[in-house]
């Protein structure tokens, strides 16, 4: 039985990773770090039973002993603690479902073991891609994708040349606001921006989906992850979410991964590949599927698309910004303090004014986040 | 440089396989066979510059001796000569192009030389594949399929573990008469069922396709390529045929190969593979493409569809009666003898009329199809 350590635990796709951990029953949790959510930790823990685990705070570690003090296992806190988590027993897995730029070093520390990471963090990738995928090669790591859309690609890829890739083609559902016109989308709400129509996911997530800034970092993503440069990757929308996305090679033949959408797909397939485990989710029945519908991102109305391109062609420390920006714009938004089109209003002004640092280092990624976050007003 | 043999050369495929020779200007063709137009052999003859040349009749073999007395080259007849074409060098690929019956022994001959055999004559693998696969093994041959549907399959299952197919999921663009009406596809004409919405080819095939008896042959194609099981082979149609078929794998995953409908990237695929050579075809464009529909095959209005299934679970000759009936029925639509409907009530009549030889070797085989070519009325 394969051992594998969770860190995000009770973040959205952690707790579809603890699903898909408890459903297959192929794989034995040995490690287990979590945020804040000390009630939710506990419940996983008295399931999972891991050896260790690890909470965001003190306070949240302190509350999770007590509630786990019948059971003989290691509580630690901090990322102090995360890192002994992470190096104290080499799992055989790390899914590293941790989100935000605080995924940074435990991404690197993962990737350190010489073990599989199953990544879903975003962050990580995005802003210190070119540190991360030499640090896989050098390290021996094996990272696998478990967001959709690159486990998707991936996927089609295996048994193919990579030298032979023409161009990848991302899909996008195009948020809810995909048919608004550029002047209805002035009076989005948190609320409406908040409603995703495929994915259930958290609540930044879903605003970036509404303004494709999740579409740009998963452009970046798959540019780090893959080795291809951005003029051959290319978003589609695609409102049903059934393609996950897609490759084209040089003969023109195109491969795609379909499937419901529904992340427990990606998360098994990352924990188990090569091999393929058995059906956990709901089937896609093509004899009962409605149209699938495909179109160009309109650039125009949503104009965060254009600035991560830009951004991930750039390089440097200007994706951390791209992304920094807009998670603080998001947060403004979801406040009441700036208004829909003002997001990527305010990654391009942050983007304007900041000096790219070329080829960064960890230290430097990191305080170009702090840097931003503690000038944003 | 690779060698090839083309045999079939002057059809509708092999025309697209030696456009395909001349366009990747990757192979050395040393054997062509074709039919009985010995203007179009002499044409392709002096382009490709094979040692040698076999035609169908000892006239046309003449007709084209004649036409290329210049060149220094051996120009064969008959099965006899196809033979010794596919024996006296042993070429690096046999493209077997042939259509009907007639491929039979020269698809094993092919096999028989050990290498790679880029098939698509569908007659073969249908009523003889199960002499035909044991074949592809014992003599270490390589069997690829060239049919879009196919060669979509195959390449879907690169690098994937065919113990783990759930099902296969053959795309058919429906034909011309998808929505037609049972009543108004009694009055179908031999012009209306020549229109193929997607694809250029031979007439009987067109025929076939608005039938779905293709279909049917294309189900038990997949059943001995890939070794699936009956259950586990669905058709979709697909009328847009841009996904040329799709693999569900056991964890619910599937994976779709996609292109404009252009024979000659399955064959270019055949041929080069493992590698993926240039685009020779039109690119399929994502962000121009409109909507692709999916839905059930009417089994009511397509009676053919089950009687393939039929005929493929029940095997033996029973797909060899399919195979040929169909044959003679499109023989005499075409011809004005048959109504539309007729076709697959004249299948069905020949099936039931047939007693099932099970495992039948290559001469019952053929004596099934001679037996009910006789007794045709």
């Amino acid at each position: 039985m394969k051992t594998i350590t969770i860190l995000g635990s009770t973040g959205s796709i952690g707790r579809q990773t603890v699903d898909v951990v408890e459903k297959t029953g192929k794989y034995r949790v040995i490690g287990l770090a979590a945020g804040e959510n000390a009630a939710l930790a506990e419940r996983q823990i008295r399931v999972l039973r891991p050896k260790r685990a690890c909470m965001a705070s003190e306070a949240a570690a302190r509350d999770l002993k007590i509630r786990t003090a019948d059971l003989d296992m290691e509580i630690l806190s901090g990322m102090n603690g995360l890192e002994e988590l992470i190096r104290a027993e080499k799992a055989d897995i790390y899914a590293v479902s941790i989100g935000g730029m605080i995924a940074l070093k435990p991404t690197l520390w993962a990737i350190g073991m010489g073990t599989r990471v199953a990544l879903s963090n975003k962050e990580s990738i995005v802003t210190a891609g070119h540190i991360m995928m030499p640090a896989v090669t050098r390290c021996g790591a094996e990272l696998i994708p478990v967001d959709s859309e690159h486990s998707a690609v991936f996927q089609c890829l295996e048994g193919e040349d990579r030298n032979r890739i023409r161009q990848l083609l991302i899909t996008a559902s195009g948020g809810p606001f995909r048919t608004w016109s550029l002047k209805a989308m002035q009076t989005v709400t948190p609320a409406q921006a908040l409603k995703h129509p495929n994915w259930s996911m958290g609540a930044k997530i879903t605003v970036d989906s509404s303004t494709l800034v999740n579409k740009g970092l998963e452009v970046m993503e798959a540019h780090h992850l893959f080795g291809v440069d951005y003029d051959r990757i290319r978003v589609v929308v695609h409102p049903q979410s059934i393609i996950h996305s897609m490759v084209e090679f040089t003969d023109g033949a195109v491969k795609a991964q379909l499937g419901v959408p529904d992340m427990r797909l990606p998360i098994e397939y990352a924990l188990g590949y090569p091999e393929r485990g058995e059906l956990i989710t709901e089937e896609a029945d093509f004899w009962q599927m409605g149209d699938l519908h495909f179109e160009k991102p309109d650039f125009e109305r949503f104009p965060a698309l254009v600035l991560a391109y830009e951004a991930g062609r750039t390089g440097g420390t200007l994706p951390t910004v791209f992304n920094a920006a807009d998670e603080l714009a998001v947060a403004d938004f979801l406040k009441g303090k700036l208004a829909y089109p003002e997001i990527a209003e305010r990654i391009a002004a942050a983007m304007a004014a900041h000096r790219v640092q070329a080829d960064p280092d960890l230290e430097t990624v990191l305080a170009t986040e702090r840097e931003l976050r503690e000038s944003w007003q």
